[in-house]
């Protein structure tokens, strides 16, 4: 048995990762896809619309066969270092080939890229650095250098504006780094672009426009496959709302009132005088977004931002992530019939401790996604009943 | 002028309060009366049921002429610190007496017990220290170490199990330690034990009393002056209901769960072990009174763990609280026309900083109320709508 892996969040899972997921398994000719998912929280540090358990029946509904956790260290990292976890757990299990969506649609420009960059990995950093003294963000200071050095070395390669295509590139460049033997396949992005609105005329929209449609009340049916549907419905009966980072702000504004601007740089991606501008806006903002608008500045993306106030809203420190670096467990939350047969077949090749309960375990990088767990539970508190150690007690999912 | 010192929480004002001021007055032969009241957090460890504006207005209503705050230093310590800062803040207001109420309710008794200990300070300690080892309470111990010597040293003593009379004799010590030549008058409390229940045929009950029967929806307006009773009425006009710890669990819970046990420690009173217990128990109770039932036990009273929960909740640091000794201010309140004249004639004799708008003042000790303030008033937000740094822009209450 093959297994074709998948980097994915499914926030939530629509028509496009549907047709991702078939197209994986058909141009890899794997019998299995194994995805990779973010937990609670998200790349774009922001909590996931329903939890991870709902987004893996999600998957395994349509066509995904095991979906494994992205741990919390990774999924709320930069896109290198989630790149970089969640292609060692696709190595680690074994998967002969993985598949990305892109913009670009092809693989040898990605390919390209990562050639370019790497023969000029000097160059490269020192143009970042350059760039960076002008005050301007991470990735656009990445924008000016690679644009610098694609002038200088003509071929074919990718556009690193595209988000899907950055995400592909550190895919290519974390396999490559661990000397990975699986096939790096990427799949077109068809019809919508990643910020795009929802068009009710078409059955592809991306995760975004269907976030904001749910937030705004539209119907959203016309974009995802029945069982997610079916999911969403049966989440919004249960718990009223979609989770937001607005659903959670008296928790974060309470939480960073509750420390001083010097204590608040204890916490991971609190840099640089940030501490300042978190207290003084958490005191005065009234919302989430009112407390964003306050703190966006051009020298941090909102991503970046987001990521930080994950970090704090979760209580995770510098000197806690910075414990880390390989993934140290695989953590299994779900499987189809399909998906057993496979691990069972595999299981001398699978390169890491499997992992299928939690509350017998003391790894220390599932201790924090186990915390992650609770905060996002204790959300969820707020406006509806939600067991708080669910995530402790809750086996995989079987279908 | 002449003006007699009152250390208050006037949680609410009541009757029996009412009682204590008019005596105070009468008793010391004083113009004014001036009340130290603890702010948001008081000395049991618990929030206020009205924040300490509404409770300043019920104070001024009944006979009480200058409001000053004791600092969240001071109001959520121990007894002997309690007292401490409350004595030494009516002695930098110059007055020439300070009053308490007490189950003994005549001075001797007081000044006798205050001299057996501090001459047997060496035998009482090593006393206390013997109990302690057996695994009781600190209070209990005490108890034990003052039984013993009593019987030594027969006279006329208070009954230090009274909660009252444990209070005043804190005074007399705060008072003597300071050489203070305030004279110190105790007016028997009348009526309503500490923890009874109220008894609608009376006109005076306790505030403990008084605050189960507004949980319970019980009219309490028998007990209470005429504007303490309206001051509470529209305070549940605009909030909904009264502020209690129950209606601060999701935060508490959440700032106890944002932690590791190790970094529990941290905080103001978290010791021996107790990190433990709190993380364990804040995971699994539903509501603030399962916690506390969970967390209870012989070693710590009901009162030291809740004041250790304020701390958890405001956030507030050892390294934070013990960089305090002596009060470094006085914050005004609220006054009327004579407590204004009083403060006029006095300017020259009050030994502290007089204040009376905050937002110009960086003192760290008034950092800490302002601070409990804004978590004080994060829990309102809960549940109603309430400015955040109000705190900050209210100047004292004039009447």
């Amino acid at each position: 048995m093959q297994a074709v892996g998948l980097v994915v969040e499914y926030n939530p899972f629509h028509n496009g990762h549907f047709h991702h997921v078939q197209e994986a398994k058909r141009v890899t000719k794997a019998d299995i896809a194994i995805a990779v998912m973010s937990g609670q929280f998200l790349q774009r540090g922001e909590p996931a619309l329903v939890d991870k358990w709902t987004r893996t029946k999600m998957a395994l509904a349509s066509g995904v066969d095991i979906v494994i956790e992205l741990p919390y260290v990774y999924s709320t990292a930069p896109a290198n270092e989630f790149a970089r976890g969640a292609i060692t757990l696709l190595d680690s299990m074994n998967c002969s080939a993985f598949a990305f969506g892109s913009e670009q649609g092809t693989i040898t420009p990605f390919l390209n890229t990562f050639s370019l960059i790497e023969s000029n990995q000097q160059q490269y950093n020192a143009s970042i650095q350059q760039a960076m003294l002008t005050g301007v963000s991470y990735p656009q200071a990445l924008h000016y250098a690679y644009e610098t050095l694609k002038v200088a070395y003509p071929n074919d390669y990718i556009d690193l504006a595209q988000p899907n295509n950055i995400l592909g590139f550190h895919y290519i460049e974390a396999a490559k780094a661990l000397d990975s033997t699986m096939q790096a396949v990427t799949i077109q992005r068809i019809e919508a672009g990643y910020y795009d609105d929802i068009n009710q005329e078409k059955h592809i929209a991306s995760a975004t426009g269907i976030r904001k449609a749910l937030f705004d009340h539209q119907d959203v049916c016309n974009f995802l496959p029945q069982p997610s549907y079916t999911a969403l419905c049966n989440w919004q009966a249960l718990h009223g709302k979609f989770m937001s980072w607005e659903a959670l702000w008296p928790l974060l504004q309470y939480a960073i009132l509750r420390h001083t601007p010097s204590q608040l740089t204890a916490f991971a991606d609190v840099q640089e005088g940030l501490e300042n501008a978190l207290a003084k806006h958490a005191k005065t903002s009234s919302s989430y977004a009112e407390f964003m608008a306050n703190l966006k500045s051009k020298r941090y993306t909102w991503t970046r931002l987001q990521r930080m106030l994950t970090h704090i809203y979760t209580g995770v420190t510098k000197e806690q992530l910075h414990a880390f670096n390989n993934p140290t467990f695989i953590r299994l939350l779900g499987m189809t019939e399909n998906g057993q047969r496979y691990l069972s077949m595999h299981k001398k090749q699978i390169g890491l401790p499997l992992i299928s309960r939690v509350a017998a375990t003391k790894d220390p990088m599932l201790t924090l996604d186990i915390q992650a767990t609770t905060m996002y539970n204790l959300g969820l508190r707020l406006f509806s009943t939600q067991k708080i150690d669910e995530d402790i007690k809750s086996p995989p999912i079987r279908v």
